[in-house]
Order: C-alpha cells, then structure tokens, then sequence
C-alpha cells in the first residue's frame, strides 16, 4: 500500500517520530502492550484540505491540528494519550521540505502532549491534501466518560472559551479583521485539546464530550444521548476578548465549529470539585447551562431570559 | 470534524456494523479491553480511488479490499482480528445507495473474519474517494512474527499464488485478455488474508511479512531487516493457472503488487511442520528459495539456475 518513494519519505521524515512498539516502521504492524489494568480508549478523525483545514495553511500546523483533535476526544473520555497511526496522502509533487515541515509540527506536539508514533501509510493522490489518524489513550476499567450519563438538576459546563475557532476561520478567510494578535487564526489552526481537564473529570463529570460540530449541536447530542432537556443561557458562555468584541456574532460563535473544549455536565455538589479540576488543569471552567427532566433538545436563552432562535444550528469547517 | 449529513449516514449504514467496545458509534471514542495476557498488534493503511482501486470497482468490494490488505498485515504478525476503525472521505454526491453497498461489503467481511468496527470518522472530499483503516489484533506477547528474524541457511517459502493481483489489474485495465473464471480480476478486487496461516507459522517462521509491494521487492525487504542475502528460483514460484497461460508476463507476475499473501522464512528442520501449517489453514505453501550469509539483496535465477534480470524492481498499484 505504498509509494516507491515511501520509503526514503518514511525513513526520514516519519522514523524520528515513532516511540517503543512502532518497530522503527519496519514491520507490517506495531505491537503494544497496554498498560497493565487499563482499557484502551480509541479514536479516528480525517481532514480534507479545503474542507477541514485551509490548503495554505502553515505545513506545521496541519498535522498538529488533526493530532490535537484526536487528543480532544481522548480528552472528552477522560482517557491518558498512549500513542497514534497517521495515514497521509500527499498530492503528488509534494515538496519533500513541506513535508518536513509537517512532520517537525507533529514533533513538537509529541513532546507536549506525551504520545508517539505507532504506525501508518503514505501514498500519493491526484486530489487535496488528505490525513486520518488514530488515536490510542488509555483509562481506568469502566472509568471512561461518556455522553449518556446527564441527569435532570445537573449543571452543564464547558471549558476555555467558545467561537475562537469559527472566527479565525472567517479571519483567515478575509471576511473579518484580524485581531491584534492573531489569537483568532491560532486557535482555528491549533485547537488546545483539555487532556489535563479531562483526566481530572473522571468521576466529577456526569457525562462529557468535545466541541467540535458548534456548542448548541453537540449540547443536543449530549442531551439526546441523556435522555433530557438541555438550556443553554448565552451570556454565561466564556468568550475570548478578541470573539467578544463582535457581539454580533454570536450565533455563529454558539453554533460554528472548531472549538475543542469539553462540554460536560455534572450535579450541582460537585461544583467545587469542577472549579478545582480546572484550576489544576489550568483551565477556565464555566457553568453554561443545566440538564431538566423533559424531551432531548437545547433551549438557548438570552440575557433577558428570553428564548433566542439561532439562525443556523448548521455550520461548516470551512 | 464531520458534516451534517454525517449522522443519519453512520445510523444508517455503519452502526449495524459496530461491536462491543464501538459504544454504538455515539461517543468521541471507543473503548476496548485487550483479551488478559495478550499484546496488541496494530496497523493502518490507505487506500485512493485511481491509485490503489479502480474508482469503478464494485462498491461491495472497495471497502472489503482496504480491510482485507490490513488483515493481511495482521497475518503477517501472526495475530488474531480484533476490530478496526476506519475513516471515509466520500466524493461529493456520493449516492446513498452507494454507501450501502460499500458497507454490506464490510458486513460480509466482519463475518467471515470475525472483527467488528469500533469507530471512524465521515468526512466529503472534492477530490477521489480516499479511506483510510486501522486495524487492531491481539498476540501473545513477545510472540509476534517479525521480518527480521531470518537467518544463513533458512529456506524461504510463500503462500497461495504469486501474480494474480497485477494480472487482475490488466486485466481491469483492458490490456489483458480476461480468463474464464474472472479469477484474476476477483484476486485484484478481494485478496485472501492469510489470517489462519499467519497463526499457525507463529513458532515455527523466523520472519515473516505479507507481499504488497512485489515479491522481490518485499523479500528486499526481508533480507535487509534480517540482514541476510535471499535467492529466489523463479520457477518455485508458485503460479496459479491463470496466471501459468503468461509466461512471458514473469517479471510482472514476480515484481507487480497487490498479492497480499504471505512471504516468510524458516530452518529447514521446519518444512514439515510448515506444510501442516498450510494444510490446516487450508492455504497452499511453497518453498521458493533460501536465506545465506552475505550482502543483503535477491538474486533471482531462473529454471537453469541463470541470474535473471528483472527488468523493473518498482511497480504501481495502478
């Protein structure tokens, strides 16, 4: 399943990235003894260029950003990151610098984020830039979170600050001004996955997952999956400064993609425990909504208290 | 990192074919305990329409390739399917009755392989269908067949027949008469894993790798991870009769990709415990050649023990 120029590709770009079990990429698999008493928690995402990620976006980032969305679903199971498989296809005629430069991207992230390389595939294609990854992490038996654990009188909360993604996208696109420092465009490009967060979650959270889709529809999918009613008071959503300074955003910053937080709920006595979570995570924890009795749904109300009807629950990566 | 379209898409075609573990496709990840005392084996792959398949192949079939090439890759380890996750990136417009198609193909294949999906990703391309699949096995640990192990003096044997793929592929192609049976054509389409051959070599192979990229390529392979040098005899190898009617296409049947069967090495003392091996996986072996001390490389020599020269050591999927 490889290209002939595989293997020198492989031998210089990727082998530098593989840890214990990878085999040094010479067999036809890796072999991986999980750490002893753990479950394996296990995920996979893809990326298009153009869809998921702009074609001109830095090589550095691009693999760092499906990286970090792998590790923000281990980060919504409470899971401890253990390794990855990268499979690429590179258009053909891929500069072997850029590919370099993808590759040193992953790096850095491997050393921050604590996993490396386990496998994977290289081949060409005639059409976009296209990546998928696998992601392994690991957690206590029967400790992972889940969506389907909210109750009716639990609080739902989410982590860092929302909409950053859906503007910097918009920014990079030349339909909204840059801020000053380029927070915007940095976090569409690299998400921070809330491992630390996640870890520290595991029995506090009733029920927890990722935003990824935009808040109101994955609120809906942790509500269905509950089986409750969901309310969302949007003016307790955390924002950046740089997405608070366009108010009237705010239903693409409640409904656009590209977040990466956890969204979790959990009964009103654990609070405290929530906030001590974050602040050892070093993380910003905030109290968005609650779970009630009643049909899955979101009801997203304003400051008045009023029920707000959100143009688009839709959204678009790109 | 999905669409809109994505849900009623997984609910429809891909939950029927998740197992214990997949948490039925609704969480960001899976959870997976390995059986007690085993070690995992793990490999991805990926597959793109015009490269590594015909983009009109049976869509029962396309899906099952990609699933079966990495099965091979867990034969070549001599490990036992455990599940797989795989991502998707569908052509825009992709019919719905297509994607049916392409997971009833999977479905046939869980069954006959006794695997279960544990998770992925859907995703639109604009560019050619791509897919890419990780692949999860279980071995005893420390037992796993690796390439290296071969050593001065061991014979080198391959299983099945040794051609069909790239002849398939011609015959796809329209550049090769088809024969009666379609037999050429189905092995392009549908390789057979050596799962249950792979099981059984554990203990007794001194290395072992599936053939993907060409036979004397891959035995390249093999001879510089156990740094040994090979010799093939052509006229060892074992053809089916199919592939018997082309004797002048013996380069490509010896350099063309896409066998998928399994290339391994062991002493001598072993050959008889190799063919029961193969008679209990009911799968033919042959011994083909033999490992010696020297420069690792492959000579190939032909029915009069002549050196032959081949032509083209690369090859192309398509």
């Amino acid at each position: 399943m490889s290209l002939p120029a595989e293997f020198s590709l492989i031998a210089r770009h990727f082998r530098p990235l593989a840890g214990p079990g990878a085999l040094n990429l010479e067999d036809d698999a890796a072999v991986l003894a999980p750490p002893p008493g753990r479950e394996l928690v296990i995920a996979a995402d893809a990326m298009v260029a153009g869809v998921h990620f702009l074609p001109d976006d830095p090589a550095e980032t691009i693999g760092r950003k499906l990286l970090r969305t792998n590790l923000s679903d281990l980060a919504a199971m409470g899971a401890t990151p253990l390794g990855y498989l990268m499979t690429t296809a590179f258009p053909r005629g891929t500069a072997d610098a850029w590919v370099a430069a993808f590759a040193a991207g992953l790096l850095l992230d491997q050393a921050e984020f604590g996993l490396t390389v386990l496998g994977g595939d290289t081949v060409s294609t005639p059409g976009p830039l296209t990546l998928s990854l696998t992601i392994l992490g690991h957690c206590a038996p029967g400790r992972a979170l889940r969506r389907n654990g909210g109750r009716p009188g639990d609080d739902v909360w989410v982590s860092g600050s929302i909409g950053d993604g859906a503007l910097g996208l918009r920014v990079l696109q030349g339909s909204l001004p840059a801020d000053a420092e380029g927070w915007l465009a940095g976090r569409y490009r690299l998400p921070r996955p809330r491992v630390a967060l996640g870890q520290g979650l595991v029995g506090l959270a009733s029920a927890c997952m990722d935003v990824s889709d935009g808040l109101v529809q994955d609120l809906g999918h942790l509500s269905r999956a509950s089986g409750c009613a969901a309310t969302l008071h949007a003016g307790l959503v955390p924002l950046s400064p740089a997405a608070a300074a366009h108010p009237a955003l705010l239903p693409l910053l409640l409904g656009g993609g590209d977040d990466y937080e956890l969204l979790f709920t959990a009964p009103p006595a654990a609070a405290a425990a929530i906030r001590a979570a974050g602040v050892a995570a070093g993380v910003a924890v905030t109290r968005i909504g609650g779970l009630a009795a009643g049909a899955p749904g979101v009801t997203v109300l304003d400051t008045q208290g009023n029920e707000m009807s959100l143009a688009s629950a839709g959204w678009s990566h790109v």
